[in-house]
């Protein structure tokens, strides 16, 4: 059950010859959910054989043109493979008035319905949910209304041991029921112990995406714990006003919220153009949380099953 | 004195991970002119090593995403990079409908002026002239209204023999007559052969660029005689109903028009996906103009100057 993400770009508005403008794409168990989709998203899916068929929603966490000028290029392409199914894209409402013309105008002879859902850039908010994972947005600071996402697997059912179903006799039914956390009780009414019967299931594994945003506390609580998470870094500290003035982050900042967060592992990304090196932002990223990594276009960031 | 187009990109409307959707740079003595937009076309500038500030005229063939998807992010680039400069695009009339609101949403501290020139897709009409260079557009078969450009030289005044200086005595007054053609005479108001005074200018030098376009020989007597054709060639001789279909050509009507304009090279892109090897198409093309050529992204095909 794969729970990963893989980087398509990671540069701030201009790209450069090695880094694309944002995007990503995070597999949780096949499910391809696409985080904003920069200018060449379309071609970095191709270059990473990810199939465009699998894409299904779109998050855009704000309305600058590095996280969102491949859209169209992507929609138009997906018209041109003669989608039919369905897209759905969550992005703040003015998406909707400023995309709906272009592809009125370019792909009107689309075979599927593009559906937007309009984000909640006040507070945190469930905005996806099937029966693997969920999705919760929720607001950073910038200079435009920007959201978060907070992807997050559901809590799956204990597993039946194997010894159990033989030992207890367990039919369908029963065993339905203990996966839903129903007392067992054997044939003299007495309760077996669920680590008996079940092995607990595997932790849910969560992934947060924290793009473009100033330094901003707020939204700790919301990504308590989270297994991986990738947070803007555009500066390094001797550019901290620079930072402050343009509502992003250095390293530092970025590696501060992940301690606060309690996080596992921190990946940043969105670098301004004007380090040639960046193992600086590194560096001063892992004085506050060791477990800090910059990502390259093309990585990708593994979340292995646990327990 | 460069004249010299490099290929952006080269596909046709489904971008691959080898060659990016169409555009191209004419460079005419440091002038570049930018010939279709396709997405991911600054990206292709950046890894070409073209200036950006070197841009200020862009040719848009028709409002198909695959030739003008690109032009938003490199607006936005331009006004992040601090562009001052006017930037002219000459385009349908429904181009600058489709892109002002977008400028306005994402670009809206722009320090430069977008002047859209509107695009006659009826007939041939000369759309830019500078002191080297003269544009015109003409019109195209394709499902959309559709121009193709040819750019050409203008005629350079003869140079001055530099014998001929001290022979006849001549001053700046003289010089500047003579460029300028008029007759010069000796002290004894004997007309001196032009041939003895003046060494006559390279010829100027042409590029056509006929993209997308159905087999279309009402052109030919625009693009006569160009010294580098670019013709689409989207298709091979087994799909010729499709190219019909879809009115685009297959590389040997591009050859034809190649054969019928007398051009002296023809050079062949906006390949469909669907040919892994396109050596066929080369060959079909050689059938009828053996000076053809495929295009690849990042090449670029210059012309020398002549006599």
């Amino acid at each position: 059950m794969t729970f990963s993400v893989t980087i398509l770009g990671s540069n701030s508005a201009l790209p450069t010859t090695k880094r694309y403008p944002t995007a990503q794409v995070l597999n949780v168990s096949e499910r391809f959910f696409l985080i904003d989709c920069g200018e060449g998203t379309q071609l970095q899916l191709r270059s990473n054989k990810i199939r465009f068929s699998k894409i299904n929603n779109i998050f855009i966490s704000h309305l600058h043109g590095d996280h969102v000028f491949g859209l169209i290029g992507l929609i138009s392409t997906f018209g041109l493979l003669g989608r039919t199914k369905e897209l759905h894209i969550y992005a703040h409402h003015d998406l909707e008035k400023i995309l709906r013309p272009q592809i009125d105008y370019f792909c009107n002879d689309l075979k599927f319905t593009t559906v937007f859902h309009h984000l909640n850039t006040k507070e945190p908010e469930q905005i996806y949910a099937d029966k693997v994972v969920t999705v919760t947005s929720f607001p950073l600071k910038h200079r435009v209304p920007t959201c978060g996402f907070f992807f997050r697997e559901k809590q799956k059912a204990p597993n039946i041991r194997k010894e159990a179903i033989s030992k207890y006799n367990l039919g369908i039914a029963d065993i339905v029921k203990i996966k839903n956390g129903e007392p067992h009780f054997d044939e003299n009414e007495i309760q077996i112990a669920p680590s008996e019967l079940t092995i607990p299931p595997p932790s849910p594994r969560s992934y947060a995406f924290c793009s473009d945003t100033g330094y901003n506390p707020a939204m700790v609580p919301v990504i308590k714990n989270v297994d991986l998470l990738y947070h803007e870094a555009t500066f390094a500290d001797e550019h901290k006003d620079l930072a402050k003035k343009t509502t992003h982050s250095t390293a530092r900042q970025a590696a501060s919220i992940a301690k606060e967060a309690n996080a596992k592992k921190l990946i940043l990304g969105h670098f301004s153009s004007r380090y040639d090196d960046l193992s600086g932002l590194l560096e001063e990223a892992r004085e506050v949380f060791p477990n800090s990594y910059l990502v390259n276009d093309g990585d990708v960031w593994d979340i292995a099953a646990g327990r």
